[in-house]
């Protein structure tokens, strides 16, 4: 397949340009394109320029209005709350984000809670954001429903999954957990359905709640939990903080992710921020290293986070290949 | 084998007794009194009377201070911390309950940690009690190390479980998560091991990282975290906040729950409080409510926590067993 190999920065320049075009303000597409660049400079293809006309599309079918303005609420010092009004949940995210972290440092501890929201991309690199500031975070975001309970055959909650970012105390992030609620990514069996090809079969669920190795069968059933009733108990938390304390629309009421039916998503995030000055101080520090070299000293092991940041140094250095198709997509909307 | 039909009252008066008898001040023993009766009351035996002797016993050899007198500190508005002392968890945790669900209410969203602490008992009992009061409580406790990094084969974090309880806004609990990051319990090992019964293949590791059906090789390795890599991102994540966060000592470095030897464990709790009025306020009830119901309406599926609320229905009437032995070996206690 012929492609062409892009620097970040055109990266983030050509997916600003498409949203741009698509209909969103500039505001919004800057900060779509800065998570998309994110995305591919780590490696996690999935979350990266293949969104691009997904993102591009629901401007211009109105699943997200890209003229959105969020609307910031702070009625309690550590609760900011934001409506992101059905436009990009990013753009929502940074509405709130200074208050967020100014009311984190302040108490001790804050939250943040997004509403009328939309997939806010790799939730892990908002963990991070507030592991670079100083901020231990804990990140919280759903998605349409895909996971059933256990002995149940209905899909309840999404993939739903949590982060957790660690600040090293220099400015980075020491650990950075980032895993959805269940054994895989959907996107997997829908590429081993489009194959033709057989999933594992511990993946997923026939719409009978029956173990499936078919994929086209998967879909239209439901996504396994890792560890059986304790991904689902996952699954549940994040559906708890994410959907029903932020006020979003719950998982099984969410329109999908992808595709143009259904109107806005209105799904939610939430995300909470702690000072380790407000509570064990430089011991947290201490700790933090001394677990980290625990895991790090054991060969074939790995603290959470480390292959991101060893994708990050090639991939900053090589630059990410993209095939023409995706191209051409992504620069139809750049009119 | 013999034994007596105990009353959840006759329970408290024997837990009490036999813990001042070992020499905890009444206060301490009436607060790990309570946490006895509610482990009996929901049919969790593992944490009921048979942890007394150990409990009494960790009085006696001083792995427990029974006299300590916690310390609260509270130097951020959201920030709650108590040093435990070397006490039991239960009195430090009371010591700081009003300033945090306080803190709570007022902020938003408060945290209580604390640290030179101790086995909390069952950690979903804290959990329901924040929802007993109308907030959302999401809770942590570490152990001593007994899961290793996957890849490697030194336990780095314990078995570290976490729950949630979800206020019902009618003084009760609509959800109720409890769960370790561990496929199974390690008490169920060592039951295996005592009785030379093999355990099943995906339980744990021996001390060479390998899968082990023996138990006795199990008790020497590690135990295998539930849905592999999640699992340890569960225990991990537990850890940064119940051991990092609230300055507590690492469980790799932390003496076992049971047994004399070792000191104190020095472990620790972290407790987060959510407000519902502070974030989606009403819309929150009607989302649990919604979330509950897509739940339990499917045959053979369950929301977690109604289990408890079957024997606790069941336990209240009917009194709970307790074999002679037992009641020997805690009576012995009390002098």
């Amino acid at each position: 397949m012929s492609g062409s190999i892009l620097t970040l920065k055109e990266i983030e320049d050509l997916a600003t340009a498409a949203l741009v075009g698509a209909g969103a303000s500039q505001g919004s597409a800057a900060a779509v394109a800065r998570s998309t660049v994110k995305a591919e400079r780590d490696g996690i293809r999935s979350h990266g320029l293949m969104y691009v006309p997904i993102y591009a599309e629901h401007v211009v079918c109105g699943k997200v209005n890209g003229l959105a303005e969020p609307v910031v609420e702070h009625s309690h010092p550590g609760a900011v709350r934001v409506d992101a009004q059905s436009g990009f949940a990013h753009p929502a995210i940074d509405a709130g984000w200074s208050e967020f972290t100014g009311a984190a440092r302040e108490n001790g501890v804050a939250a943040l809670t997004i509403y009328n929201s939309y997939n806010c991309g790799v939730l892990g690199h908002h963990a991070e954001r507030l592991a670079e500031e100083g901020l231990l975070g804990l990140c919280f975001t759903h998605a349409p429903a895909s996971i059933a309970p256990v002995g149940g055959k209905k899909a309840v909650v999404g993939t739903n999954p949590f982060a957790v970012g660690v600040p090293d105390g220099e400015g980075g992030a020491a650990i950075l957990i980032d895993q959805s609620a269940s054994v895989i990514a959907k996107s997997e069996i829908m590429l081993r359905a489009r194959q033709n090809e057989p999933i594992e079969p511990h993946w997923a669920l026939d719409a009978e709640g029956r173990p499936t190795t078919d994929a086209a069968l998967a879909l239209k059933g439901s996504m396994a939990p890792s560890g059986g009733y304790k991904g689902f108990g996952i699954g549940l938390t994040v559906e708890i903080l994410a959907a029903c304390l932020a006020g979003a629309v719950l998982s099984k009421d969410a329109s999908p992710f992808s595709g143009t039916a259904g109107g806005p998503p209105s799904t939610g995030q939430c995300f909470i921020a702690f000072d380790p000055a407000a509570f064990s101080g430089a011991l947290f520090y201490d700790r933090i290293s001394a677990l980290t070299d625990a895991i790090s000293t054991q060969e074939n092991a790995r603290v959470p986070g480390s292959r991101r940041i060893q994708n990050r140094i090639r991939i900053e250095n090589e630059g990410v290949s993209v095939d023409k198709d995706l191209l051409d997509r992504i620069n139809a909307f750049n009119k």
